[in-house]
């Protein structure tokens, strides 16, 4: 894919906004902590992923730009950003997860450090979650493209593509490298309210010059029915330590009627998704999202004035209605308990 | 409601126009059975019963706008207003069973019967369809309203509403019915991909002053999950001899997530939605619409230009994951083939 979902160039963060796509193409620099806070936030980059990606970035530029004198003042300015940032979205765990690996290296500077020294590192801190994430989601292609050898139909839900993350994506990354030696029709459900299948994962593999068809999040029930898709791959904002998975609302009841057709049901998603903390997903905190997001569409309000809504950004697939847990580790299978504990300690 | 969703007056038939709901109330005089055909297929005049109405009508006017001179002459011009109105939409089945309806009173006239009073008859037997839909919605409220008296929550999808019927409605009636002596909270399914539940039952509800909450559909999953709702009520455009249900597509994966947490599903519909000319939902036609209906909302662009969709219209929920079918004659439980038998009988 041509276009670069997150990049870092002459000491800014250049983003794609995804609100925009796919019929305008603009891309943002993101210059300080507060422009990228608020591209998390209203999701102009989103993703578990590319949001680790982006909160690295985030913290060496809230940092760099006040430009501290001492590494005290450093490291205090540093506890401060992050705090900040890790407050723009609750679900994902890449956020903390990026935000705690970056303030790891921060907290650990030898207090000789000079400043300079210390931003480097950080910002070097930031590369290598990007790089490695480019990494992760080629070889969970990998890992993953066997499970589909036998589809001639694949369902997935939202975005878990190239712009969902640093590289070729996670569930569309399998998707994608499996569509190399066979021919495939893709399901996209258009994933109600921000239309991430629709706007996003439609416009991948139109670039990937996949077989697609678009549909309402509800019309997924009937391509199972009738047996036109065989696997389903979706994404994750994150796993417990026993395998339940927060995905984009909509991933759960998917997964019970994939459970109810006996069609396969793959989670697609790097190590840094994993919540080890965490014992289930019970624990994990569910983003509810503006009343708009559901009222209005592209400006056309679809509601009466006035009206109330219910909106969960994501919900909580129980463990036992995944099939295998896909990783830059491997396939992991049920008990996912001991599958997970294995992949971290290999 | 103080709002008609169909009227006859003054040798017209008025519908609202439901297309533009809810911010424009606007109504249309249908004069001819081509308009009336129109207003069918697109979607101003919906909901089985109320498609059923209005066929009625369309028919009348469509014979009696051509002055035929001689009965033989009604009788033929009957046969093809018939056809042609029944090629509007495939589903419903009380587009037929209303066609059927008037059709047999036109054949069964007498051969010495006069153009006037052949013409008066037709138009009686729209009228009696019309006003037997208010009734019967009138007893579906009463038969259901007590299936609904444990619950703090109620879920519906699409809108078997007032607009859906020329009464109360069906699953909405059941709700407003049991809402007269028991407060709960409604969850509207915004229903895509054209919104029903947002624009139509989320209005309906604002004026019955019924506390209500919209969501996506695939939000009904967590609405489920946590135990929100203890009930769901929708309504169905034909019902199978053995209960398997037709009605707006993700009906039938909300009843499967129901049942996983084991939340009573109900259906409510009259007598003239079933078709006891089939064994069984397999052989229900299934319409599927045209891709701006997904890629396209309010002439807002959602999709990559090009792409591709599937979009059936309806799906067919297992009679097997039916609580009980709410009719005129009261509330039918399994086994269905039984109990739909025996309604017809009394």
């Amino acid at each position: 894919m041509q276009h670069k979902t997150i990049a870092w160039s002459r000491g800014a963060a250049r983003l794609i906004d995804q609100t925009l796509l796919p019929h305008h193409i603009v891309y943002l620099t993101i210059r300080d902590e507060k422009a990228m806070w608020e591209a998390i936030r209203v999701l102009r980059v989103r993703g578990a992923p590319a949001i680790g990606v982006a909160a690295g970035y985030g913290l060496y530029l809230g940092v760099a730009r006040k430009s501290p004198r001492t590494l005290r003042e450093l490291q205090r300015l540093a506890e401060k950003v992050a705090a900040y940032l890790a407050t723009s979205r609750p679900t994902a765990v890449n956020l903390f997860w990026a935000l705690d690996r970056c303030m790891n290296v921060v907290r650990a500077l030898d207090p000789q450090t000079n400043v300079k020294d210390a931003l480097a590192r950080l910002l070097e801190e930031a590369k290598a979650i990007h790089r490695e994430d480019e990494e992760t989601c080629e070889a969970i292609g990998r890992h993953g493209a066997p499970l589909l050898q036998e589809a001639s139909g694949v369902l997935t839900h939202c975005n878990a593509g190239a712009l969902a993350t640093a590289g070729i994506g996670t569930a569309v990354g399998v998707i994608t490298t499996a569509a190399k030696t066979r021919n495939f029709v893709v399901y996209t459900d258009e994933t109600r309210p921000l239309l991430q299948g629709a706007r996003l994962t439609s416009w991948e593999m139109q670039q990937a010059g996949i077989e697609t068809r678009l549909i309402t999040d509800s019309m997924a029930g009937t391509v199972l029915q009738k047996g036109m898709a065989q696997a389903i791959v979706v994404g994750a904002d994150r796993i417990a330590a026993n395998g339940d998975t927060a995905n984009k609302v909509g991933t759960m009841p998917l997964a019970i009627v994939a459970k109810h057709y006996k069609v396969p049901f793959y989670v697609a998603a790097p190590l840094s998704t994993f919540d080890m903390k965490i014992a289930s997903g019970a624990e994990i905190p569910i983003e509810e999202r503006g009343a708009d997001e559901i009222t209005q569409l592209g400006g056309v309000s679809t509601a009466p004035r006035g009206t109330k809504v219910f909106a969960p950004a994501f919900d909580v697939t129980p463990a036992s209605l995944i099939a295998a847990i896909i990783t830059e580790k491997g396939v992991l299978r049920p008990p996912y308990k001991k599958s997970i504990r294995e992949a971290f300690r290999s």
